[in-house]
Order: C-alpha cells, then structure tokens, then sequence
C-alpha cells in the first residue's frame, strides 16, 4: 500500500507552521496540499499571510498558495487531505481538533488534548505502542479519524534520554532548562526582555514538564496508560537562543549504574523508527559528545538534520547517581519534526 | 581609632581589579596607594597598561597612576600601604600572597588559600567568626600579616540564601548556574563562542561550588572550622549576560518548612554588616522578589549597589523540599566589593 | 515667579511614557501629577498597566496610581496640572494633543506635529528662538495652551552635532545609522528578528532625518522658520543594542575646516540651557572622545547623565570635507531628556 | 587536461583555514593534501591543533591530519602539493607567501602583497583579465609559482555590486559597514566588548577598503594595472553578528541611471565563473531582494552557498545618485570561497 499522502497544516503562518513547511519541501511521502490559519490570515496568499523566519528562503509554490480558515470545512473546500498536522496555539487546538478528528487523523503539536486519557502521547522511539489508544480513542468518540499528540519541546528530548535509563530503576529527575527565544513562537519574546538577560520563568512550562514524561514512558496494560512512577521536578529559564533547548539533568537510578554503563546506553538506544527506517528518523536517536563543554545549541541543534538529541557531559553525582546535560532542536525534534515522525510511524503501522 | 587606611590593589589592570577601583571610588575609610599587575604592565600609566571596561568612567587621577610589579618590594617602593586587596589570576596567586602576608594583611579574591585550614573563607553576614583563624594562621606561619579569603563568585551568592535555610536542616543541595560573561575576565569569553549560544561548562567551577558552601558555613570550634554537613550538587554553564549570575536551586529541609516560613527566614536576613553599618553593607542582604519572572540578570544585578543577592520564585519541590532561584552581581558581591566589605569588617573588629 | 509645575504625561505606559516617569523622580521643578494612557490601561493602577522595563526600579507611589484615559476631561478630573508632556505613538497624538493644546502646554514627542509651520521643533541647545511662534500659533489657532515638539531621536543628536558645523558652511551631510532596540518602543522587535542580525529598514525613519533638520537649524524670520539649505541623505539600520544610536556622518563644509578646527568647535559649543543652568542641562551638550574606538552605546549612552551626545573619530574625508561619529541615549536626550529640557526652556522663558 | 590538483592551506587552525577545510569537503577538483600552521600547532593532530568554530562537524579525516610548520621544507615533506591556500595573518603572510610562490601557485587571502603592482588582486566575476599579471610577475621575480590575492572582505562583496555601476559613469562611492565578528577572527573579539554594544572601528580596514576598489575595477593596459578613478569614502564598524556584512552604499553616477536601470544591472550581472560553470561559483553573483528589509546577514548570508552578494533597498538619493545595502558572507564570499574560485578560474584558464 502507498506510503504518500495529502496533509493540510493548521496554523500554517506560525513559528511551528513554518517548520512543518520547511520539513515537508521534498519529503517522500507527504504533499502540503492545504494551509490554514486564523481569520486575520484567510483568503491572503500565504506569501502575505506569514512572516517568515527560517533560514531557508519561503518555496515559492507555498508562497503563492491560498490560506484558508481553520475550520472542517474551509479545508475540505480547498483540497482532499488524507490528515492534518495541527501547530495551533494551545486555546483554540482543543475544539478544532475534535471537529478535525471526526474525520481525519490529526497530529497535533498544541498541549490541549495531550493528556486526556485515550490520546496518546508519542515519541516514536519511546513509546510506539501508545499507538494502541488509537482503535480504543475512536471507539469511544465515534470518530472515523483521531489525535496523536506531541509532547511539549522540552520534555520530547529530556523522554528521549530518559527511556535508556529506565532499566537502571529511574526514581527521581530534576532539571533545569535554558530554552531557545523559538519556543515562544513569533513575535514572542521581545528583544528588550532578553539582550543581556535570562528570564527564568515560561509560563504553564514546569506543570507540562513534570506531567507528561510519566505519561509518555509509562505502559499499556491494554486498555489505559500507566504512568511511570518516578518523580520529576523542574525549572525552566528562557535564554538568548534562537533554537536549541539545552538541559541541565539530575537523575536517580536505583541499580546506581556507571558512567560508563549510562553513556553506553544512551549510543545504543534505537527506537521503532530506526528499525523501519522512517523518512525523518535520525540514524542516532542520542549521539553522546565527549568534549568537555558540548552540548551547545548553536553547534549541536542541528545533529541528525535536527532529529538527534545531544547528550554530553555525563558525570557521577554527589547527591543522585549521574548528571548530564541534553539538547534538541526544540522547533524540529520539539515541535514540527516530532509531527512528522508521528505521522510516519502510523502511516507505517497502517494506523493513518 | 581611626579607620582609614591605605590600600594596595594586586592584579589591578584585570576584570575585577577595575571593579575594586570602581568601587573605592569615594570609600570614606579606603584609599588607593598602589596599583600593582604583571610585568607587562609594570612601568606604564595605569590609562596605558589597562583596558579599562567599567561603565563608569576611569577615573582622572588613577588613569595618571603608575602601575608597579606585583612583589613586596616594588609595592612598597611604591607608596606606604595599610592592607592589600588581592585580584590576581589563580595560579599566579598562591606564592605573591604569601610573600604579601608575611607584612601586610591581604583580602584575596583567589581561589590558591580558599581551602588552607588556617585561612577563613569570609562572607561577612555568613561566617565573620571565622576571623578568629587569624591569630592561629599568624602564630602558625609567623606573620605580621595574613590571608582572609572571598569565596567563588558562584558561590558567595548561594551561601548567602543558604546561611538563613540552616535553621530548617539543611541537609541537600542542587544547583544549576546560568553564569555570566564576566565572570571569566577579560577578554574571557570569544564573541563567536557564546552568541546564540550557551556553554555548558566552567572549568573548575562545579568543584568550588561543591566543597566551598561546606567550609563557610562551618563552624568554629576554638581550633579549626568544622565544615558544615549538608551535600551540594552543582552543574554551571555560561550564558550571553553581562553580569549577574543566576541560579536556579533545588534544597531539602529536614523540617519541612513552607515557602512563606522560607521567604520570611530570606527577609529577615540580617548579618554583623547591617549591624555594624559598614560602608559597603546592603541594608538588605537577601531581598526577594515576587514577581513570577524575577530575578534577572539585567534588572536585579544592582540591587543593594551590587551587595544584594535577589531571590525570587520561591516554591515547593516534588522531590527535595523547596526550589529558588537567587541572582547576585558576580564582580561586585561575587568579587571586588565582597573584598571590601571583608575589609570593613575586620577593620572594625581591630583585625586589620 | 515659582517654576514648580504639576504636569501629566500622556501615554505614560510605554517606553518613552516609563523614561519620562523615571527622569522625573526627583526633578527640582516638575511633579508628576497625572498619568494617562490608552482604555486598555484606564482605571487600572500603573503597576499593572504597565510593564516596566527601566533599569531603576518602579517608584512605589507611581506604582499606585490609578491611570485616566487620555482625554482632556478625564485627565482634569484626576488632577490640576500646568502642562502636558506626551508620549502618545504617531497615529493617536494628532487629534489628542490637538485638544490638550487648546487649554494647555503640550511638550510632544510624537511627530504628530513636528513639520507644522506655526509649531517649533525645538532642540532647546540649537534653537530656542524658535519658541517665539509660540504666540503666533496661540494667536492663528486661539488656544491658551500650545504644541511644542521634540525632534525624531536619531534626529536631535545628529542636529545637535551639526549645529556647531554651521558656521564651517554645512553644504551637505550624509548619515548612517545604527540604532537601539528601545527606539521601536515595547515589545518592538522581536528576538528572533535582531539575534546575530541587522535589521536595515527602520519605518518612516529616513524620511524623518531627511526633512527634520533643515527645520531645527532654520531661522526664525518674525513670523516663520526658513529652512537651512543644506541637503541631507540617510540610511537608517537596526542592531542589537537596548540604548543609544549611534551615527555614521559624513558632512561637506563649504569652509573645509581642518580636523582640529571641528573638534574644536563640537567641545566649545553650548546653548541656552548651559548658559540659564537648567536642571537637565548636561554641561557639555557635546563630548569628544578621542580613543580610536568610541563612541560605543554601552559606555557613552550615559554621558551627561544621557543627555550629552559623545562624538569620536573626527577625521578628513576624501569626497566630502569630514567624517565622524556620533552617540546619544535614544530615550534620553532622544526622547523624554529633550522633553523634560523644552519644558524646563519654557518655563524659565515664561512660555510654559 | 585534468583539474584536479592536490593542494596545502597554510595558516589552517584560524578562522579562514577552518572555512577553507569545511569549503574543500567534496570538492570536485581540489583535495586536501596538507594543512600547515604555526609553530604552536606543528606537529599535533589537527582537532588537537584547532578549536573547530564552524557548524558542520570537523571531518574525521582532517581530525586525524597532523600539522606541519608553514615553511615550504615541512609541507614538501609531508605531501606532494600543486598548490597553495594562504589563510595567514597579515604580518606574516608577506615572506612565507614569497617563499612558497618561488616553487607554488599561491592564492592569498592575506593583505601582504595585495598591493604590490605585479600581484593581481583577484574577483573571478569581476577582473579575471588582471590574471595576465601574473606571466609578468613570474618573469620580473624568477618564480615557478606565483601569488594571486583576493581583497580584503569588506572590500570583495562592495567591488563585485561596483561592477555592473561602472558603465553609468561610477564617479564617487561613500560607504558605512555592519560587520560581522568573524572578520576580526578567533579568539578576535570579547564577548564583553560587544553584546549591547557597537565598536565603530576596526583597524586597518578602512585604508583597505578606500584603495583596494580602483585597482580591482582597474584596467590592464598590457603591462599594469590603470587604477579606475572614482573616489571611495568608507566609515567601519563591528556590531554583534556572527557572519554577514552589511554595508550601506551611496553612489553617484555620472548618467544618473533610475532605480530600475541600476537594480536590472545587479540582476543581469554575471561573470566568467558563471560562463564557466565554476564549481564555487553561484548561480547568481547578485541576488537583488525586494522587501523593504533585506538584506539581512542572518538570512541572507548563506544565499548561493554563502557565494552570492545580497543587494536590497535600492533608492534615489538627494545628494549622490543612489544608495542601496548590499551584504556577504565574509569568510566565503570574502574570504576563503573567493580563494577557492580564484583557483578554480586559474586551473580553468591552465595558469595552475
């Protein structure tokens, strides 16, 4: 059965819209076939509707597109879509997704759904069999589509290393994050809030962060989800970085394993994708830098075309047992890219 | 008895022996004498030899001083001085105190004697007890002089929230650092380095911060100081600021207090400066902020003239007890005017 | 005849409005009376109308009061005042000071009204004959109040500098600019837009600069301002600085002055302000910096407390007949500086 | 014949040297044979030789290269070379370049010989005629190789937007540059002398950029380099970027051409790389962007693989003709790509 489909985004104008954008230019499965985003942008060529800040110039066949309004209908007036992928601000995700999902797959990127019980939250390489609340989610609803959700940017990379330390009898985790100015969105932070300046404060952050890593790496006993049961504590700080979350971690393993032991677990890692070989799978879900002062966002963010999470600096810890530091990409691993590998896992599972 | 004195500044042309300069700008009991710096400097107007980085303008008169070698000789060749302040580089330190301190009473920002037994390690509101160790270093070693210490920029300002946290069975600490550019001297941190960007590392930092708290909030038993029984884990990283080191600081509490019995012990904070009202005392040693995005670097640095460590977002901790986080102006507080107000205080106390 | 005035400041929220608050503590003369601002703030207090972003903190009794709408009637009902400083953005200020003007003094920042014929466009060091179409505007409009207005930021420091340059035949000048991020006002530019970049296209800003200065150095004929004849070319760019723009000059003096003669002629020169010892006058209006590396936003903005404008590398130029560099606190004597030293002209004038 | 040549970089662990390295992966014609350095870093490893400043990785197999010493006995000893990269610093390049063109084709980026009457200073776009000097410079001096210069970096990217002026009569050019830190190198400039801040001076560069110009536009009468005779004014300063300088230019055109004739002679320009199919060449040499606030170096730096010079804003100017931005990348287009398409022209045109 074909892998290719036809997908619209919601929220297409956004800092996260845009990535979603830039991700699909060239992928082998999956056409952008509509764009949708809010009233003030509908009707407008997305060139007009959108301020666009990635690297890489606007392809001028998105450019000259038509955006429409963020609604089943709109949509489906303005082409066949076989999903959508949602970058919708967190307020409005929540009914129209629902209305989305009635009829189609939606892989949603916005925090409203993330922990209702039948969603699943999904890191490909984590917990791909979360995929299971799917049949379970449609039944309940009456739903021919569904959601699959995301998890916020700084928990996908701080999930991803700490799935390989789960069998050392992961107990606590404290963190505290220094965040790039992109998980904001844009406009977001103001210039004069952040030269010369940390903000150590990102609101609704620190309940998503010690909330969802439970849920993303607990188990299904087939009906529900079982959240882990270790604890977590976090702090969250805004730093004057474009892109790139970088993580300061402490983590109590029960089986007090080695350095040596921890580091080797991380290169080891492999998840579901890279056993299918998906499109957006990084060949390392983790690469482990050795030097003494790396992770850094500005070289390491874009490791594994922005897929690979970066861990360095891995040392025993007076207090737990090991502390680390850990950076992903937030708006390609955190955000847009985390929506893609979703989307190819289910379309591998014959789910989408 | 009179309380002026005559001082010279060692490692004068640096970072922070600007700041000294800066800061003894005015001082009703301190007056430079001497300027003293490498060989490189030696001999040339101070305006020649320094690259001065103050916001405030060199002063007239110090620019027309001449700078004269870091050694006894040249030192007293040049000027008849009281006390010394020390702001030399780490290695270069050790030895040229030594010689210093068999005359003259030396306030030393370098970490070479932080951790003999017989040299206090001095935050004036923490620990001004630990000055009795002065007689004993003096017998010890048979001097006329001596070494008080300042702790490590990262360090004073935590010590400072944990002195007033003792009282509720301190028992763990854990700390994250967002430090700042200046902190690393001049000219330090490359521009390309640190734009866009964080490093995650400070060499030698995490050591100091973990063993230094444990000696300040000792006690002395007559002979010696009995380090303080508390762990501390750290993980410093170096962000694009100015000035201003930021930590955010996770501590179990035996007691289990709540976080406004833990903001009313930072408010009611007072030290033997406040009660000697000494020239460079803050009248505040700890203030809190309550605004959920404080304290930052830029806005909260200057609190107190420097002297003010800021503690904001004060809360209770899943894991630990209770989570902050506390800011304080690394060159001042964390340097040259904790080298001051050590001095003030043993001025007082007829040590110096 | 007493200068105390109570004033109101109109759109006292934003960053020009919070600058005005801030230079006003303590002033000799001048009470702050009333604060106005847009619905959005009307009936709140000012500390949570406003998001304060000065260095200093928010004084407490400012913080406590209640903001009026900015309407003649709302403003009388919360106070008497004397006169008006207004920092409303373009678009609004027009009709708004219109009203105000009818039966007050109006010190405007906006550029509302700056190229009205019968309105100064006063630079109190520059051309403070230019008051006398007050009474002809009075008179023309039969108001008792009147509209006198501050020149564009970039544009009073680069005039203040070619004041001096008049007597030396000034034919022709041509500007770069770098300008600060304070100078698009809060939240104004976004991080994403200014990290690691240049931003070269700054709205309406070259327009301004190109027409602005020919009306400040014109003369004042009896009844009308002749322009000055020179012409004038500018390009006006972003960077990532919070205070002070700095300027690329190039100027053609018909004289060709040697470089000490124009150097000479920037340090000697004042105005009226220094001569009448006003409180916001800076000793010198020009300071000259002769290291080859200043002027530089983060030391100079502050000289003369923000209020002097600092120029440096004065030097022969191959096409025209010199070129230099100039400096000055865009929020400052850029902004609420110039206002707070109209008035002050004024009042001691008694205009105002 | 093949193009296919074995090549050595002197000065390989600096800035330029890295970009050389990341430039030359995959290089159809060119391999890398030897990397030379100073004496510091002869005979380690080059990844423990260098601190590797660039985003990609550093090869695994340059990693692993060892350095030798740049003299001409060390880099025969270590490989068989055709010829030569010179990414020295100035003062040194002018006889290690010498010694190395006795035996070697070499391509500077050095300042050294830049101006030496025999050596051409090379735009392949631009002057690839001026590579006639270089028969007559092997003959004048006896060498088997040679020396080939590219300008200066501020210079290459205004020189190139100069050529296609020249036919509307280029009589006057005043310049104000934006450029980015890597121009001043690594470790070049602190990271306390630049956040918030602009330096408006960078040393040398001005003389650079006001002679450099005439003799790359100049004609070759068969014998020498005819400077061309317009006049250049340049004002130089750094602000906070990583790559990318911006420059704002004013020129005045004897046939006064209109907004249009100037943008089409920017957007038909093109060179002999571009007839040649140069592998480093871009498609465009000028790319001409519309928006009124392009260019700007964090997104325009990279167009044509950093080989592009990136012109916006053009507009009538009261004073001169016209002024317009233009931008480059400094260390590709400025600096070690022009290296690269200067001896892709040379191996093309069978003179290496």
């Amino acid at each position: 059965m074909s892998s290719h489909r036809k997908v619209a985004i919601l929220g297409a104008t956004g800092a996260v819209g845009q990535r979603f954008i830039q991700l699909l230019q060239g992928h082998p499965w999956f056409q952008i076939e509509v764009l949708a985003a809010s009233e003030k942008s509908a009707g407008k060529k997305y060139k007009g509707a959108c301020n666009w800040t990635m690297q890489t110039n606007l392809p001028k066949e998105i450019a000259e597109m038509n955006v429409v309004n963020c609604d089943v209908e709109s949509v489906e007036k303005a082409g066949n879509v076989d999903f959508v992928f949602s970058a919708l601000p967190g307020g409005l995700a929540g009914p129209v997704e629902t209305d989305f999902a009635a009829l189609y797959p939606v892989f949603s990127k916005a925090s409203a759904h993330r922990m209702d019980p039948d969603v699943p939250l999904i890191i490909p390489e984590v917990n791909p069999d979360h995929a299971a609340l799917i049949p379970i989610q449609r039944k309940a609803r009456g739903w021919k589509g569904f959601i699959s959700t995301d998890p916020n940017c700084s928990t996908i990379q701080l999930a991803i290393t700490l799935k390989p330390l789960m069998k050392f009898g992961l107990s606590q985790v404290m963190v505290s994050t220094m965040q790039a100015l992109s998980g904001a969105g844009y406009p977001g932070v103001s210039s004069l809030d952040i030269l010369d300046n940390v903000v150590p404060f990102i609101s609704g952050e620190e309940d998503k962060m010690e909330s969802e890593p439970q849920k993303i790496l607990g188990s299904f006993d087939g009906n529900r989800i079982c959240p882990a049961d270790f604890m977590l504590s976090s702090s969250c700080h805004r730093v004057n970085v474009i892109d790139g979350h970088l993580e300061s971690v402490f983590v109590k393993l029960d089986d007090n394993p080695t350095v040596e032991e921890i580091e080797e677990a991380f290169i080891q890692f492999r998840g579901e994708p890279q056993k299918l070989n998906l499109p957006s799978a990084p060949e390392n879900p983790i690469v482990v830098r050795k030097e003494p002062s790396r992770p850094q966002p500005r070289y390491d963010r874009d490791e594994g075309k922005g897929m690979s999470v970066v861990v360095g600096r891995i040392r025993k810890d007076p207090i737990m047992t090991a502390k680390y530091l850990c950076l992903g990409h937030n708006t390609i691993r955190g955000a847009a890219g985390a929506g893609i590998l979703s989307a190819e896992l289910m379309v591998t599972k014959g789910i989408a």
